[in-house]
């Protein structure tokens, strides 16, 4: 049997095997190989509104590359797509040169791409990345167990979630991006790059510091029921959040419920810890230069529970 | 050094040395993982007023799967992004089930994938896969030799590309896509799926029946210059091509330059081989119910050259 047909026998065992996980893998040799893809989104549109369309390039990578660190892969190789209305030569640049920075900064070799010229599919930029990654025999999994603590490592802003809810928000309530908080134009806050983690988590996961990580994307909170056992709450004590999001939540008298849903509101990580590992997370969260609070526990529970105390009131999921 | 560590040493040497393929790859163990990306680009609105949006989803795959295939690498895992405009669950059921079919019928596994709603950048569909594949230890490469005859392998229409001047013949000169040719919608002869050449592909390579293999996709027939010595030509002599690309090129008073650089007027793939190995070469293409033509030769020249001669004239690129 030569490698390919090995692999293809991995492959089709692994699929069905794997399901704590946020990614998907093929084996090889011993190792896992994760496929991931994700795009930028609606960012890209403040992005180019702001003149930083270089952390639409960074932020497709990071926010592969921080989902698969997630689930303990190293970013080996990646491959952009970058689809536009029309040739733009300038802003293909600029994301190829926020690409390329990430590609650098996490581990991953830029494989190749494709730039799609798409007349009436495309009437803005979509940039979407996907990574290769690989991880090391013997992972035991994304999984939270009853007891640990949870901790929170903070994100820059927004990242690249729940920028649809935050646009309509700023365009219809708060007078467009030119408003200033504290200084601060609305478009430079939110063109923030988002923080690549990581570096940090391949090394967390190396000196089995944590026994689950979610990256607050998509579904922000509500993730974390993945990585919890069925019978158990993750209760989150959550400070006052950073002040792009009370602003936005005010201005657009969003739902706090529907809020923490969509955005990160100041955590990018959730991470769950032995109590007797905390303090030496926590260090290590200080040498990557990340910052960390400890937002609660993982306890035992009828179902399967998200629970958030927040200065808004409680919030189940 | 632990697998993964070894495999991004492996990476770093193996990106700057490969020239001679149309895709890129790491090395892992002995083996080359490829991993490429591309989209179907506008023929998806055609897909979508034909009804046949499932097309899409194959295409996504095959035009993929095909490309490593050239590069002689077994498709093995793949994930697809779809972006939308708003929720179109029905649309993304039918792209899905193409996806899934392809991914079945060229032996990859859908690893999975992001689906991403994206008013404000979205006006139609869009539908993008990245492939993973595998290729073992030991290829001589993506390269002619002088003295190889070229062999054609037909394709089922105009695959995936081409189709932004397809549609605005279409719609502009042609009357739309009811107007029929030999009593078929225009709908329905641009809808037709992509053929999938993996198989194919990957027997010739295995049997060393073929030197150099030619996706013809964007870039139509200059791309075999990828796949030329420096001073050599390619001379083909191409048959009248299939009737919808004569119709397009006649309705919108086209170039034959451009229009044997943009559309693959009858062949989808161009394989160069040994004379005393094309026999068994058409053999094997008819075991995979593909229909061959011998459309030339490479030999010596001054310069790398493509020379095409048609019902329209000769062609030099």
């Amino acid at each position: 049997m030569d490698a390919s047909s090995l692999l293809h026998d991995y492959a089709s065992r692994i699929l069905s095997g794997r399901r704590d996980a946020f990614t998907s893998a093929v084996e090889i040799a011993g190792s896992e190989l994760v496929l991931h893809v994700d795009g930028v989104g609606t960012k890209t549109l403040v992005l180019q509104a702001s003149g930083r369309l270089w952390v639409a390039g960074w932020d497709c990578v990071v926010m592969n590359t921080n989902d698969v660190a997630c689930d303990s892969a190293r970013p080996v190789a990646l491959v952009d797509y970058i689809a536009m209305p029309s040739t733009d030569e300038n802003a293909f640049k600029s994301i190829i040169e926020g690409v390329r920075k990430a590609a650098r900064e996490t581990g991953s070799i830029l494989l190749g791409g494709e730039t799609a010229i798409l007349p009436g599919i495309s009437r803005g930029i979509d940039v979407v990345c996907t990574v290769l990654a690989v991880r090391g025999r013997g992972w035991s999994g994304n999984r939270a167990h009853v007891g640990d603590v949870v901790v929170g490592v903070e994100s820059s802003g927004l990242h690249a979630n729940g920028y649809s809810l935050a646009r309509k928000i700023v365009e219809e309530y708060m007078g467009g991006y030119d408003t200033r908080i504290d200084g601060r134009r609305l478009a430079d806050i939110l063109s923030t790059p988002t923080i690549n983690y990581a570096g940090f988590l391949l090394e967390a996961w190396r000196n089995k510091l944590i026994n689950a990580a979610v990256h607050v994307t998509g579904g922000a909170y509500t993730k974390a029921k993945r990585v919890l056992p069925d019978k158990a709450e993750m209760k989150l004590t959550l400070p006052e959040p950073p002040k792009i999001f009370r602003a936005l939540l005010e201005a657009g008298n969003v739902d706090p419920w529907e809020a923490h849903r969509v955005w990160n509101m100041g955590y990018g990580l959730l991470l769950t810890t032995n109590p007797d590992n905390t303090k030496q997370l926590e260090k290590l969260a200080r040498k990557h230069n990340l910052k960390t609070t400890i937002l609660g526990e993982v306890r035992q529970h009828t179902t399967k529970t998200i629970t958030l105390e927040t200065i808004y009131g409680k919030l189940t999921y």
